[in-house]
């Protein structure tokens, strides 16, 4: 962990826990349990591997201290995009069946399907109080700006989960139409991260637009490659294929290229669902005609897109630095 | 219909499809199409009786005009806290895996719960977005309390329906946590319609607080009446005994004064599910037992607290009588 993300992590982390003590009241204890066993700060393998990363957070707060802000002042929003991001990991869980999250039991399996859809809303309704907190540090304009910013990127969110779920029934969908679902469902909050960051740290609206553009390349390539992952990352390979999006179904970028291509891939993947014994042989095939090359391809390219938009933003010093080199964890590459 | 709710309603109802026109975009008209249909204005079963009374925004509005407001200015804070309450029943009706909401198939029912829930959250953040349209009209500080004053009922939804959820599954409840959670469920809604109206019709704190009272205890009576209704009520009586809530096993305040008795009835209830030819009988022992007359009087009680409210605050003129009339006509009483 680098010197920057060692101070901003526990800011975070400290952020987080306060926003959702508003529920840590004596008859609600059960409800906030649920809450923090979801953050991972409680219950059975909690712990900073069951926290995730904080990745939109920390973009939010590196761009806020980039553009010559405040990063404390700007913890109030931190916290918000993170719990955004957790109320719609909520619900994915139960809209997708998802039994696990992080290697834990999800809410849902714990508590039931009903509370766990009420344990979503409730990280919404207090990212949107989150957000309001910023008024002791900012005047009223500037909160009602990133609530604007924030709230447009949750309605994208919406509109990108909705195709999302469409597409499943679909075996016609073209390229273009997996790039507006991964714009609502990925891009929009991290590309909200780094314009609220901007906007918190006072620069002027070109350099905004640029931090917005850097998140939303960063967003994107961030998606597709994990749908590369999701095919031929080690875990969904090797040992455990059934964590392969081949086995899920999952209507990833490496396989609607694959679709597009009206191969053997094609015909198989519209046969019906693909077992854990069928993984390495189509992973296979799928390379062969190409959608591999295809994807790494796509994801430099959004990620050398996101990166000019960095650059022409011009993030000074350490600050500058930390935000060129998370991009490029992100994204597997070395500096 | 009075003149005034004449001129209210099909403003509301216009301001709500301006609102929900965000998703009003060619590759999500399914989407749009979905929220659509749960307000009422298309599919099967659309009209009038579907949409509901717009209780929520008529009181808003109506909380503006006698504290001296322009209420026209006002309709964007209508429109976000109907649909608030709108984003609770879709979910609601999920969590209670009940089919038919005002006699039509619910939302889940025709697009399967994972779109429900998102089209429960698009509402959500949908009623956000409207609130900051007030920006127009008002300053940013006063945009800025009525987030706070919606989001923090919000939360109080949240925790009202963690609350009812949980209950299900207890037989020692005592009634002071009814209150809690109907104060959570239905009151801080309706509490806020008016605390939000009477801020943007400019009046000052006390006669503000007046407002917010008067909503509070108006909410908890609706909720009591509405109680009172799924035992007492026709439908509940006659005919379709199956919506009695004595069947669907809803913990309401009969049942919950029922319970606190401990005689035959509590017996009964916590003897297992309540067929419907058990319902006549058993509204009867409740009767006996004094749940009818606790329910009424407890009703008449929140009721007059509520306009005692009112009376402080003083409503005057045409706006004024019609607040009290709204008030009256919601539980049931004639002037």
């Amino acid at each position: 962990m680098t010197d920057i993300q060692s101070a901003y992590l526990p800011a975070i982390e400290n952020e987080l826990q306060r926003q959702i003590s508003r529920l840590d009241i004596p008859h609600l204890h059960p409800f906030h349990d649920m809450l923090a066993y979801h953050m991972g700060w409680i219950g059975e393998g909690s712990g900073r591997s069951a926290q995730g990363k904080r990745i939109r957070p920390l973009l939010l707060l590196l761009s806020c201290a980039a553009c010559g802000g405040d990063w404390n002042a700007a913890l109030p929003a931190a916290a918000s995009v993170e719990l955004v991001h957790n109320f719609s990991l909520v619900h994915d869980d139960i809209q997708d069946n998802s039994a696990t999250r992080r290697g834990r039991d999800t809410i849902w399996v714990k508590w039931g399907m009903p509370q766990g859809i009420n344990a979503g809303d409730a990280l919404f309704v207090i990212s949107n109080l989150a957000l309001l907190d910023l008024l002791s540090s900012f005047s009223a304009e500037q909160v009602i700006t990133a609530s604007i910013i924030l709230h447009t990127s949750c309605l994208n969110l919406t509109e990108g989960q909705y195709l999302d779920l469409s597409y499943e029934k679909r075996s016609d969908l073209v390229l273009e139409e997996y790039w507006t679902m991964v714009t609502g469902k990925t891009a929009a909050l991290i590309s909200a991260c780094c314009a609220i960051g901007s906007l918190l740290g006072g620069t002027d609206e070109i350099t905004r637009d640029a931090y917005r553009n850097f998140g939303h390349y960063l967003g994107l390539a961030f998606q597709v490659q994990d749908d590369y992952l999701g095919i031929w990352g080690d875990s969904a390979l090797t040992g455990k294929s059934t964590e392969s999006d081949l086995v899920t179904g999952k209507i990833s970028l490496p396989v609607l290229f694959g679709l597009n291509q009206k191969g053997a891939f094609a015909k198989r993947w519209l046969g019906g669902s693909i077992s854990a014994d069928e993984v390495l042989g189509l992973s296979n095939l799928l390379e062969a005609e190409g959608a591999r090359l295809y994807s790494q391809n796509t994801a430099d390219q959004m990620t050398d897109t996101a990166l000019q938009f960095l650059r022409s933003a011009d993030p000074p010093g350490d600050v500058g630095q930390e935000l060129f080199d998370l991009a490029n964890r992100l994204m597997g590459r070395r500096g």
